[in-house]
């Protein structure tokens, strides 16, 4: 296993901003503001789980034409020091009083102020998929500090920055997808019927960390004949002959996710679920057929919805809960865009994807196969290694 | 060790909701709605890491004496089925065009048309330590669909359940702190110097993992001479003979956390870093001598600033960059309330806190301690076993 590289280089966030400029000066912005832990790591590379205390807002507010400022709680003052961002503002948070809102307005102003031939437009990002991080008392407080600036919406900021991965985002998640390839191709060594849930789910969490992964934030799964809860937690059951197994986990390298799922049965496997295996199988080759740029994630949705349709007794496509089939991945385990019917982004090259069908295939019995790829000139190009196209029979 | 109990009983379920009505009822509150993980889990039991991926919102609303309500995305009806929420109502998410706002706005007409004496007030978490988990933009329309209904503060209510635990939730948080300080206590059989950070986290992690922890959310840490960063992640620097090394961990069973550090010294240890480590030490003494019923989070502040002060060349507390010396723990690695000079929260029987006092005994060098305790009627429990008094040297 190559051993990819940490972090970036300074020429990227350099980039991103500059990308991020063209897409401010379409919206006529003076500035956006962003406070989640993706936007803030994605502008200045400050990386912590730090983010996990719901107790300090953090913010970056990027000037239009200039480089990023971070207005953040002094207690990242050292590690925000250690990226590239030169202007670091601090305040002894928390102080539920004021809790950086006096600075990040006092901020936008003096931003707003500088600019030649200024809006009074801050971006904020306010669509699908986005949330303020930051009490909503406090954002109002805001708004009425930075009058007559005002806050607009900046989602398409964000989600156009994000959405294509620079070369070195997508050795991040490659490297990830692989370290998880080989952890699900060695499953059937590490689990036996017998083993309760919790021991599957703890043998296979540390099996991922041994084979290189930094974490493995996101791990779901269930046991039995069959199972509609796909984001479930583990429980006490043991494992029997004759059960399906399901694993989908987001594990992480360097900040990046991998997110796919497997299914393998032990000893036998029923022939509907066998069927129902191959139909998301083909699902997902259909979808792989015609990935390329300029094509839609409606297109990707409908090669798969055609295959899936028919494919189970609820109809496929539309008897499945998922609401989707595949998204975006990256710095989170689900990203923009999504593999709907009306969803219709454009793919460009560089964008990440999953393919992601489904199918009730039996009542309460729901089957979900997913790869992680790229948008490549010519076609899709996998960073999961396929699954197996029939049901690995293990145990 | 004892294996800890999983979920809870429906009646602990009861015994919230029961408590949360009396909450609202001094607020007026028709009803309050709630959308993040922690709120979300503690009123119904649902517990998922799909809450990482940000594209769905999630709801539950609690009518003045009624049980809540679900108002959810499809994909965790059979979740949200296993728990004790009857009225479970679901909408194929994603769907940006209307993600869940008018399936919640009609519930929340429906649930304050029925109440008698409705006093149109619909209670909504937007103070410190919160954030509205749904698009703003969504929040915007949510606001103009529910007139003439008004969005609210709650977070009286949320905060006033989560920060006093049952005995079932204090089990839950000593079972896993029993299990780091298991792991920190190893830590010399463990790492050696040679290995670099990354090695150090993901021995440390997997470690957590075997003696019995579910997940590891949270590991920063850091080696050296001194440092300040002290939200770190790992780096390739090599651990060498003379270093501090700090890791600190919240780790979780069953969804509660634990949340402590500890320093360790390698071959031998600088006489400044030695009186510091003794310093913190001595300050956490002092804090838990004054943990009583009756006593302030202030009380518990000025205990230990007491020691710190002058403890250190930047003149103790004010010298760091913490902000507080301590706060809540529980369903997440950081609650309310905070140690501070001026939080003044009343402590209770049956608050779990930390206590977390920090000195920067050098310039760029912190050494910061912490132990987790329950607020018994006869004073501190600690759920941590304590610190050694010295710092351990080991390598």
């Amino acid at each position: 296993m190559t051993i990819a590289e940490r972090g970036f280089p300074r020429s990227e966030y350099e980039r991103r901003v500059e990308l991020a400029h063209g897409l401010m000066a379409a919206l006529d912005l003076d500035a956006v503001v962003v406070c989640t832990e993706p936007e803030v790591r994605y502008l200045t590379g400050f990386h912590t789980p730090f983010w996990q205390s719901p107790t300090r807002p953090w913010f970056v507010v990027l000037p239009a034409g200039g480089p990023p400022i971070a207005v953040i709680p002094e207690i990242g003052a050292s590690a925000m020091a250690a990226t590239w961002v030169d202007d670091v503002r601090t305040w002894p948070a928390p102080r539920p009083s004021d809790d950086g809102v006096s600075m990040l307005a006092d901020t936008l102003n003096e931003v707003a102020g500088r600019r030649v031939g200024s809006s009074g437009r801050i971006g904020l990002p306010m669509g699908h998929e986005t949330h303020v991080r930051m009490p909503l008392s406090d954002l109002d407080v805001l708004r009425d500090r930075i009058r007559p600036l005002q806050l607009v919406d900046a989602t398409h900021v964000v989600r156009g920055l994000r959405m294509v991965k620079s070369d070195r985002e997508i050795a991040k998640t490659a490297h990830i997808c692989g370290i998880v390839s080989s952890a699900f191709e060695g499953i059937g060594g590490l689990l036996s019927t017998g083993m309760t849930e919790r021991e599957a789910f703890a043998a296979f969490r540390i099996d991922i960390l041994e084979r290189g992964a930094d974490d493995v934030p996101y791990l779901v799964g269930a046991t039995g004949p069959g199972f509609d809860d796909i984001i479930k937690q583990p429980s006490d059951r043991r494992i029997q002959e004759g059960d399906l197994l399901m694993f989908d986990t987001g594990s992480t390298f360097d900040g990046y996710f991998s997110d796919f799922d497997r299914y393998v049965a032990f000893g036998r496997a029923d022939g509907d679920a066998l069927r129902a295996y191959e139909t998301v199988w083909a699902a997902t080759e259909a979808g792989l057929g015609v990935v390329r740029p300029g094509a839609t994630t409606s297109d990707l949705w409908r090669a798969m919805a055609e295959v899936l349709d028919g494919g189970g007794p609820d109809g496929g496509p539309l008897g499945n809960s998922v609401g989707r089939l595949g998204h975006g991945l990256g710095m989170q385990v689900t990203e923009w865009p999504s593999n709907t019917a009306t969803d219709d982004t454009v793919l460009v090259e560089g964008m990440v994807l999953t393919l992601e069908p489904s199918l009730t295939w039996a009542p309460g019995r729901m089957m979900v196969h997913e790869e992680n790829l790229v948008v490549r000139a010519d076609g899709a190009e996998l960073l999961s290694r396929r699954a197996p196209s029939e049901m690995p029979i293990i145990g």
